[in-house]
């Protein structure tokens, strides 16, 4: 077996260095970005009729009430869920103080339930917390950069792309800092009172992955559920009913739009990447803690995912440095270029780093725990594991860009079919969406096949590591995508000239691509966590096999794969309802403020906003509740074999939605701004703005605003949060549960 | 154990009896219908302007020629596909004609493979043409009805909706009849070879399921893209552009949209749902040879899933007289609860039914195979089995009434989004088919775990069977619905009276409810029996558990739930191109042809027709390529987990898209109905026709077509085709298949 050849200390100081170094490089950032100075001076040189600081103010203004009112609500979640983790873990033993047997080293004490009760609690807390600051500082750091990116816009498009890329890289790397920071200081306090018992320490350090999903949950949302209503009632009034721009600011639903982009695409996927990170670190930990290494306490291999992110961030910072200063964009048709030279760039740069790190830090083979079997692994079959999950993220990322730029036929085609009315296009963009599935579909099932082959759920867990190993990269290029959006608003809103209009616009239809390849990642990575959370709990569970032909399997798996449509059903419906309202509030005020049309008048930008946080949060109860409820109800009345079932239905049927409702929203998008932008002989022959081929490209893009930004990413949460859910009660299930086939 | 209480030759006199009886019921409505003549006298009654009879004699000449063009191509492929059955299956004992110990009683000497390959070949190539006999059959009653429809619609409704429905018993009765008589016959002839072999005879009778159910793939695709791209193509120009009715003769795509209907909702669903059958009977007949009953050669409780389908002809024969002879309906408003009524009499009837046959049929107890073991079955546990996959038939009609009939709030909730625009319209319909997902699902969960537990796979094919008791009522209102739809699209292109419109619209309302319920037991039935083909494939293959936590089985079930949206892309897509084809030759004749828009003119249908047909032909090879292939190729390369895995996947992913896209497109269509009839207050204030929430509607209602009548009720074929196509083939994969990892 042999040991690693970095030393336990060398772990210990490289992990919490490459966090630091992250957090530095993002202040560094942030520093670049806030010398572009947002002076009266710099306003007055713009020609707008408008000064875009109210907006501004009214816009962070906006996003901090909603996200407070949001944190109220799912505080007081927060809280009765907390107590509900502990008195379900604390009864698993009634709530005894006794030390007892662990359960995969019978040799040895382990800690009390009660002690994993009270310590999964806390790190439950710990990762809620985390998740929420998360968000909030993403929302932050957009709201201070949308305006920086338009002013940017003024001396040219590789400035502006500039700004917008290192404000994402900001984000991108506290994000990714942060968690493994918090997460490795966890462990640390927590191994003061585990001391030898890492089975139990890293058990409840699972409430940390719950914690981050849970409230991940409720800002996608949330979140999507305001940025949609808004979004779509904005446009249904203003640009197909009154005929205004996008962002004009003579529409009273112009600011909640902004606002929204900002808690829904910043601050609700800014907690959900982390969710996905925390879960997978979770995950992995938990399945290590009972291979040989964990048994064996080897600090080094043990803490062989912490090292994989924290290696990650160097790699990814490495790649920024070739975004912002070793190349520089000049025109348009460079900015997707550039940004799928990021994946590449840090894809390879990982892989390079990946070897060297599975060499250093894993002994030169070790045997982890297959259900119930020991299974010996290699290092260089772990490297595999890692490598594996890398590139098909990298496989996921090119596809979606393949399905939803409109640099290609197949966004291309859905355009084209716009010549016939909106029917045609959304018949064209739904069987786009779903042809986008196939490809990633087998790069998660291979690499599925070679890691659960190789390592089985251990191998699973440090492939969904591999492909959130450059999640500080990705994050940057996804919060690029509002970002961008939020610069166009702005420069309409202040009424600037064309010119900068158009190199928004370019910056935004580059975002809408990378915000659809980070939906990719977001979706592809959990599925991967969510099987090695799924791995995991069989584990706890003590299940062995989960046989599909059994009965009480089979109709969790049936039921598991309805639940992403119930869940559907639900959020898109939610969108549906509150823009409806929205619509009839934004109708109202042209039709009862006189001269608002005319820009004499100001709309009342407040009541928008009212409505777009009442409905959000009123909606993302019902949804919220039948995914935080589903795994315990079946696991209580059910047993563990049904939920296993139900974890496994959700798991495979949820991705293709996921997947096929973000490409079919991206591309409809897209398909509208290829239209808009008439960048080629074809193109100009279905605009311009306002042509009936525009006219139905825009309906398009309001049916996909839901898909691609409420319903389908939430999706990645609802598998994730059911499989952490279920291994955090897995003690309790696994003593209590099954009450209704116990009765019978 | 004991003994049944009907003696065979009971058995053997009772099921062709009842066939029979069905048959002569069938004819007897055929005469009925007939008495209703289309006489010149009978043309000069009404005031058109133009004869109908001619559009009769193209429309008809039309679907023949379409059919025979398929059943060419067919053909080909059925002899083709037939060569490999018996070259794979012979192959397994390397084509020897030596008997051999039976797989599940090893004291016996079985047939040789070499006899299981030819009967399979045989049984196949019957099937298929059974299938095509029923889907042929059916269209030629079904133009024969129209025209009579449309002419007792002068009369009133009542008179028309007998017409109409009477037209369906007789495609019911027919097909149901049919299927079941020949199925006897197959099984009484092979049972000169095999004799005593009964294990060796019910497997090769296998194939007959399958060559039904790849007939029926054909026929539903390749139909579903005729009737699509037709309907499609002229409602976008038509009602969109041209602003002219539905089903105006002026149209030149008029013909092949009527046409459509025919070759697409009648012929495919017709060999739909006799594939269905037949594949239920086969795995309930395939799993109950290797019970005690089976190994005993106790006739009558062998034969006990024919006699079920045999006393359901007698059953639904009651049931059809409740809706033609006892009662009489007198008001549109009494249209659909007659067809519910109908739904709710055959279930009740059917229920006592099935406890007298298993009462009589049954031993009081038996031994079945469970999967490596032997399980004790009593007599009224397997009728709880049948009742439960009977009332959950009942159940997902009324939900699937209740969300696309536009009397309830559904329906109506999606024709009051249409107030803001096609795009709310659509984001509601979805939402509303993902909904509508949910209790289905529950019912078809409740009736697999109660049957499964009760008598595992011979449980859920019985269920299944119990499910399909009521078929030929099921086939008679769900043929209604096509049969209404023309008969209001011959009134149209007849230019007769408003009055008679109105009449042949709120049939055909009731039609889209109805088809939708069709549609509904089609894809719950399709769960029930892929799930018993599954189970008999396990079994036949030799697999003792498919454990989910097993890299092979893993893999096959997340790319099994991706297939339907492959396949559902493949499909959409090919309407959407047939469908601009089509668009395109619609608009070059309005814009060429002098005098078309005033009348004066007759339009090319001809080419329409040809458009429909080349296209329908060329698309159909892809969806159907995929779904023959993917069973052969996986079984081949990776072996019978990976297969399994790949048919559970595609099962419980399959179902839930099914359903809610056959569901969006049903809501989609009423919701249009609803705003055109304008019969309440809310409906008022969104009309009338050409409003713009109608044009609303309207793209809602196109979007729908592809979705209801292509893709969606496809979908149920290849979940059930994979699973008997692995059945037949499961001797070779389990022989010779695996290779990839063999190799590796």
């Amino acid at each position: 077996m042999g040991s690693a050849i970095l030393p336990d200390l060398g772990a210990e100081i490289l992990i919490p260095a490459c966090a630091v170094v992250g957090l530095v490089f993002s202040l560094v950032q942030w520093y670049l970005v806030s010398k572009v100075k947002l002076s009266p001076a710099g306003e007055a040189q713009n020609n707008g009729k408008n000064g875009y600081t109210d907006y501004l103010i009214e816009e962070e203004e906006g996003a901090t009430s909603f996200l407070f009112t949001e944190y109220q609500y799912v505080g007081i979640f927060m809280v009765a869920f907390a107590i509900l983790i502990f008195l379900f873990l604390g009864s698993v033993e009634g709530f005894s103080t006794k030390s007892q047997p662990c359960t995969f080293d019978l040799t040895k004490l382990c800690k009390p339930a009660l002690a994993n009760a009270v310590f999964s609690t806390v790190s439950f807390l710990l990762g809620a917390v985390t998740s929420v600051v998360s968000g909030f500082l993403g929302m932050k750091i957009a709201t201070y950069a949308n305006a920086r990116t338009t002013l940017e816009a003024r001396k040219g498009v590789g400035k502006a792309f500039i700004t917008a890329f290192r404000s994402g890289a900001v984000m991108g790397f506290l994000l990714a800092a942060n968690g493994l920071l918090v997460l490795y200081i966890v462990i640390n306090l927590f191994k003061l009172y585990y001391g030898d018992d890492w089975e139990g320490l890293f058990e409840s350090i699972t409430g940390y992955g719950l914690g981050g999903s849970s409230m991940a949950l409720f800002g996608r949302v949330g979140g999507g559920i305001y940025t949609k209503a808004a979004d779509v009632g904005a446009d249904l009034v203003g640009k197909v009913e009154r005929n205004i721009p996008e962002d004009d600011p003579r529409n009273p639903a112009v600011i909640a739009d902004n606002v929204g982009d900002n808690v829904g695409d910043i601050a609700g996927m800014g907690s959900d990447l982390f969710g996905s990170y925390a879960e997978s670190s979770c995950a992995a930990l938990v399945v290590a803690s009972i291979s040989s290494f964990g048994i064996n306490h080897e600090l080094t291999p043990m803490l062989y995912p912490l090292i994989v992110s924290a290696v990650g961030i160097i790699v990814c910072l490495i790649t920024t440095l070739f975004a912002t200063d070793f190349f520089e964009i000049k025109a348009v048709k460079e900015i997707e270029p550039a940004l799928k030279k990021q994946l590449i760039i840090s894809t390879v740069l990982m892989t390079i780093a990946l070897a060297i790190v599975s060499w250093v830090a894993l002994p030169p083979s070790f045997t982890i725990f297959n259900f119930g079997t020991q299974k010996v692994v290699t290092n260089w079959q772990l490297f595999l594991c890692v490598a594996v999950g890398l590139w098909a993220g990298l496989i996921i990322g090119f596809v979606t860009e393949y399905y939803t730029s409109n640099a290609y036929s197949p966004v291309q085609d859905v355009a084209d079919s716009c010549r016939t009315g909106a029917a045609t296009n959304v018949i064209f963009g739904l069987a786009l969406g779903y042809k986008s599935v196939i490809i990633p579909i087998f790069a998660i099932a291979v690499s599925i096949f070679v890691s659960f082959s190789f390592a089985a759920m251990y191998g699973i867990a440090v492939a969904a590591l591999g492909m959130l190993s450059t999640i500080a990269t990705g994050l940057a290029i996804d919060a690029y995508g509002p970002i961008s959006d939020n610069a166009g608003g702005i420069a309409e809103m202040a009424g600037m000239s064309h010119r900068i209009r158009e190199r928004t616009d370019a910056l935004d239809a580059a975002g809408n691509t990378t915000a659809a390849i980070g939906k990719g990642f977001a979706i592809g990575s959990a599925a991967l966590v969510s099987l090695a959370l799924f791995g995991a709990f069989v584990s706890r569970a003590n299940i062995e096999t989960v046989d599909v032909l059994t009965p009480k399997v089979f109709i969790g798996l049936i039921v598991g794969a309805m639940l992403p449509y119930w869940f559907s059903a639900m959020t898109m419906k939610s969108v549906g309802s509150a823009a409806l309202k929205m619509v009839e509030e934004v109708r109202r005020q042209f039709d009862t403020i006189p001269g608002l049309m005319e820009g004499t008048a100001k709309p009342d930008y407040a009541t928008c906003v009212k409505i777009s946080t009442d409905a959000s949060i009123k909606e993302m109860i019902p949804p919220g509740a039948l995914v935080m409820l589903t795994p315990l109800i079946v696991g209580i009345f059910f047993g563990v074999e049904t939920l296993s079932g139900i974890l496994a239905g959700s798991l495979v049927s949820g991705v293709q939605i996921a997947i096929s409702a973000s490409n079919t929203g991206g591309a409809w998008d897209n398909a509208k701004k290829y239209i808009e932008a008439g960048a080629s002989e074809h193109a100009r022959t279905l605009g311009p703005k306002g042509s009936d081929p525009h006219k139905a490209a825009v309906i398009g893009d309001t049916i996909g605003d839901p898909l691609k930004d409420t319903s389908g990413p939430s999706l990645n949460i609802l598998i994730k949060l059911m499989a952490v859910e279920s291994l955090v009660f897995a003690p309790f299930f696994a003593t209590h549960g099954g009450l209704l086939f116990k009765i019978f």
